[in-house]
């Protein structure tokens, strides 16, 4: 079923409203997610509500957070969340990175205490409307095991970098620092289809092409796959974004950090407090002027566009490419949802005594 | 051959002196090769010195450089290397970065107009030093094809990140963005080995296990090899160290990075001075007391270390570990050379009617 932004839009609001979240939180939680179906990124979407739902109901979110900075130089800061959800409490750290950037030339905020963000893209995109660079990351639930071991250490930990260009879109690159996001994972489960070989491991360390064998003890695989082909790279950019969120801002890290599924409890021996993102901006003009960056901008694009191609109707993607594709289809032909999420929704709204979607 | 390190040293800032290099810049320039011999990176230490000579000899590496800011905030720089070494060129930069990150918290200093700077762990690791993490990237000479192309569009971008430890020695994350180093490349060539499918694709964008590969127009391959395991990934991790290395500072870009190899001319179209680089420093107590981080620094190495092993004689290995082995291996054992490496070298001597090595 298909449905139109403004509609999922309102309904989600209302969700967070439910959950006693105030009328700004909830508008800003809404966006996030909705911004994330838009750009096609289904998995971090409405697909994610009943998540957020259930996690609050075991008090493991906090619905009315008092965010606050506890530490702070005039670039850098320390942010905790006070246990709220990652969809307001990483907007306001990347808030407070654009003021310093506006100020100093750049900003850095690391933040504890706060559960998981939604897309990275959102939170990075916020400096590019102010022509800055946009950084930010976060730590996961542990599902990744690094080079050499089956054990789950590390999240997907995605990291993002976004960039203003001309008469180009900006550029965003914004990846899951393992070889296959969970979300590519779902829809291999979805459809009963084997998953590529050097995806996951089974718990012996073999490459398995079960696409349920997470649930079977075994473990994602850094980007990189395997150590041949770099999985050490991605194993160290995965570890990368752990130590910036996690053991800069006094959040869990590792092994430690506290599952998003409502089923699964928090270690019992935190080393932190929830789990931590890192966002930072840059301002373009701290380097070189605006419009010179944004030309120069206009001509990396082209040339990768214009990029020799192997396959004469497959162009070089650039980064951030097909979530703006996504987000004008959407537009205008509204927000498709497999039934399953339909249904989840439905759930939500009978729960709250709120209207249904469908 | 091995020889000490104190006599490589000496022999290098005597090649440096002899190029006309100033005292401090030739003992800058030798301290960052001997320390890649020294950390066991064998292609970007004195291996790479020849090649410093040609591009001088070629006028394109500038002895004598007026490194200067062109342009500057409280936390940012452009730094304009006036075609110099980018062995001292990058140091320069970091020094700025560093003493940002003094007065401020971060200190961020793009460069342009310079030339390959040695490994990046050497600067990331100036700003460790001072409790700081350390950040450096450069641009390279385009040998990288970006997924869904046959054509070399981007160096191996490195990117590495430099965290402090307490009782442990640093973590350092220092990768190239493609699925193989360059260097790894030419041990199977020298060794007339396959390389693993995956690092490199032929004209036709058809992955070889031909290791000459690239000199019969093939490319190299972004981290993750393929669309399926991620070498969009790679690709926009390479991206983004070319937009920031090189848009952001003003330097050459894309295909339009001029190559290390002095029998190949530089683009006669080119879109900025030079190659690129990227240098950073964010004070540890901008966000937290050092001592807190440090302790948490460590838990965090321990746990990875701990790691379930998938093979019982294979530990999970800490970034920047093996470079620290090859470091204490080689202070007692010297630094080993392969033949053509020492007959280059005394080419050198002979050239600049200086004592031979060997």
């Amino acid at each position: 079923m298909t449905f139109p932004e403004v509609n999922l839009r309102a309904f989600t609001q209302n969700i967070f409203l439910a959950m006693g979240c105030s009328d700004a939180h909830a508008k800003l939680a809404a966006d996030v997610l909705i911004r994330s179906d838009m750009r096609g990124i289904d998995s971090h979407g409405v697909a994610r509500l009943s998540g957020y739902v259930r996690l609050w109901e075991k008090k493991r979110i906090n619905a009315t957070p008092n965010i606050r900075i506890v530490h702070e130089t005039p670039t850098t800061a320390t942010v905790d969340g006070d246990a709220g959800l990652g969809l307001v409490v990483a907007p306001f750290a990347m808030q407070i990175a654009i003021e310093k950037a506006e100020k100093y030339g750049s900003g850095w905020v690391a933040v504890r205490n706060s559960n998981h963000f939604g897309i990275s893209g959102y939170h990075a995109l916020m400096a590019v409307e102010r022509n800055m660079i946009g950084y930010a990351m976060t730590n996961a639930s542990p599902l990744v095991a690094p080079t050499f071991s089956n054990e789950r250490m590390l999240g997907t930990n995605p990291m993002c970098y976004a960039f203003p260009a001309g008469k180009y879109p900006p550029v965003v690159v914004d990846m899951a620092t393992s070889a296959a996001a969970n979300g590519k994972l779902e829809i291999a489960q979805r459809a009963g289809k084997p998953v590529p070989e050097g995806w996951i491991q089974d718990t012996h360390g073999d490459f398995t092409t079960d696409p349920h064998a997470l649930k079977k003890g075994g473990s994602l695989l850094p980007l990189g796959s395997d150590r041949e082909h770099g999985s050490h790279k991605g194993f160290g950019l995965s570890a990368t974004v752990d130590i910036l969120s996690a053991v800069l801002s006094g959040a869990n890290y590792g092994p430690w950090v506290p599952p998003f599924v409502s089923f699964l409890e928090p270690p019992a021996d935190p080393v932190g407090l929830g789990i931590g993102h890192f966002l930072g901006a840059m301002r373009v003009d701290g380097f070189r002027p605006v419009d010179e960056f944004k030309a120069n901008m206009d001509i990396w694009i082209q040339r990768f566009k214009d990029a020799n191609r192997i396959d004469p109707d497959q162009p070089v993607i650039i980064p951030g490419e097909p979530e703006l594709e996504a987000e004008a289809d959407r537009a205008i032909n509204g927000i498709p949802l497999v039934d399953a999420v339909v249904t989840d929704l439905d759930e939500l709204a009978k729960r709250f005594g709120i209207a249904q979607l469908s």
